[in-house]
């Protein structure tokens, strides 16, 4: 991956750095801020990090979190050159509005709008961690182990743990290398994927025995009266919507969670060319073609029959 | 990894080899003896592949699984020169008793008798993949597609596609490596993990209900009725004993198949320092330290506390 040297020398030549993330971050936007924060400031430079919304409880095993800042304070944005990392916009960090000295970006996601000088885009890289491992070599910076656990975690979680379709040898590459530097891959995937609290996989057991397969679609859901009886809380179902695309003959999974009378918050997830971005903008939702949701009013049985009635229509269509 | 020069030599000098692995294989057993079997043969030698239970259909997806043979019909052993793959002794291949003109051995697993010569044993080796990987350049063999995406699948399976602790930088480098030689890691992963059939999903719905979580083990177990009712077989069962690993809480999960009256299978998985082999070993059994396995033949609830007991002893021992 090359480096802009414009971006090199942008590094270089300045002194105060505020590293912004998205907003929800995940792995991928904490750990490359992280990283690239500890790099330049072994080079002697100032750095904040930031993200609005804090760390989520499994990044805390992630070195140097602590030092992640959610509010302002009394920061004077204009004494600092803004660098957003794995976003593209002062929007998607909670940012608008403010006055940096300079602000420069590092993202692997399609720009948005044309934003940041230097800016750095790679869409086909798996994560904005590669990015800024390229980056933090060509700076000469020492790759620390506290460096190489969030530049692996970072790269981790964006390639599904080397699981999803932009996993490369490059990548594999780079993970190999983090381990030398003293990543461990088993202790990270521990604390990325098996932390889990009881409460929660017995939600998820009692999720999974309502699944009902229509048509290419799984359909599961969670009751208020489940979480009541587990003690589980509505965070704790993130991607169970996942869990059903083990099976090879689905191609939607559609997870259901009660959030009032006969409301339904609804999680899609497809596989190929299945598009449930479409299908959630029908009642009145959002996202991406194959991960997306919206909020669905009308006891179960009818909710699950408009959104197959939706499928098939797009389907035939 | 070094290969033993008396192994090079074995198999440059002889012609006709019968690679058998052990029954109830997985991706490591087959991926590794095709491989090997591709590798061979493209220097002009002549193999067969023996694996009793032939091929599970999730492993189908492998180059030239189609020649795997699970019977011998008119093969005369005498004739040929075996190479036991991912284990060490005739009878964990099914193939005791039978004369062959020389016996070799290449696994990773901790030698349980005195067999094979040449032998070649590497327990810390994440897979016999790997081994076979470093076989195979040493023999100066084109590392084809082909056999590169036998070899990734071998190391995937072995190391829980890298999430387990014995993935090592070098575990990384040789994925790489395959990636490049035209290993798919995002193909071979949607194979592994994402095909799953709809009655072994429901069977592994029906598994999870029965866990019963005591002093950090999870047990779950799945009856022959379970299987009746769900139509899926013991072969569905493979790695039902990883899910309970995903709680934070569990040190060792217990996985019992009803193999037949007051007789279970028992598949053992754990977690950092807990040792399942001394447990597996206790009753017959064997394996790894965090994957091994055993047979126990008592009425469930005695054989979940025999094990239970063997566990606590090992805990405070």
């Amino acid at each position: 991956m090359k480096v802009p040297p414009e971006l090199l020398f942008h590094l270089k030549e300045r002194e105060d750095f505020f590293i912004a993330t998205h907003i929800s971050p995940e792995g991928d936007a904490i750990g490359s801020s992280l990283a690239l924060s500890m790099a330049l400031e072994a080079m002697g430079k100032k750095t904040i990090v930031f993200d609005r919304d804090g760390v989520p409880a499994i990044y805390k095993y992630l070195p140097g979190q602590e030092k992640v800042l959610s509010a302002f304070g009394d920061i004077d944005a204009s004494s600092f050159n803004l660098l957003l990392l794995d976003c593209n916009t002062p929007d998607r960090a909670g940012i608008r509005g403010l006055r940096f000295k300079s602000a420069a970006v590092i993202d692997h996601h399609e720009t948005e709008a044309d934003f940041g000088d230097p800016k750095w885009i790679e869409p086909h890289a798996a994560a904005t961690g590669l990015m800024v491992f390229s980056l933090i070599k060509e700076l000469g910076a020492e790759l620390t182990r506290e460096i190489a656990v969030n530049l692996y975690s970072a790269i981790a979680i964006d390639t599904g743990t080397f699981r999803f379709g932009n996993t490369t040898a490059e990548v594999l590459r780079a993970a190999a290398e983090l381990a030398d530097a003293g990543a461990k891959p088993g202790y990270i995937a521990n604390n990325l994927y098996e932390t889990w609290s009881e409460k929660r996989f017995r939600l998820l057991v009692l999720c999974l025995n309502t699944l009902d397969m229509r048509n290419g679609t799984a359909f599961t859901h969670v009751t208020q009266e489940m979480f009541e009886k587990t003690g589980a809380g509505p965070e704790d179902t993130e991607n169970f919507s996942g869990f059903p695309r083990m099976m090879r003959d689905i191609s939607i999974s559609a997870f259901f969670r009660e959030i009032g009378r006969h409301e339904w918050k609804v999680s899609l997830r497809s596989r190929g060319e299945a598009n449930v971005a479409d299908i959630a903008a029908f009642f009145g939702g959002g996202g991406h073609k194959n991960a997306a949701g919206c909020t669905i009013k009308a006891a179960l049985a009818d909710a699950k029959q408009a959104l197959l009635d939706k499928v098939s229509a797009g389907i035939t269509s």
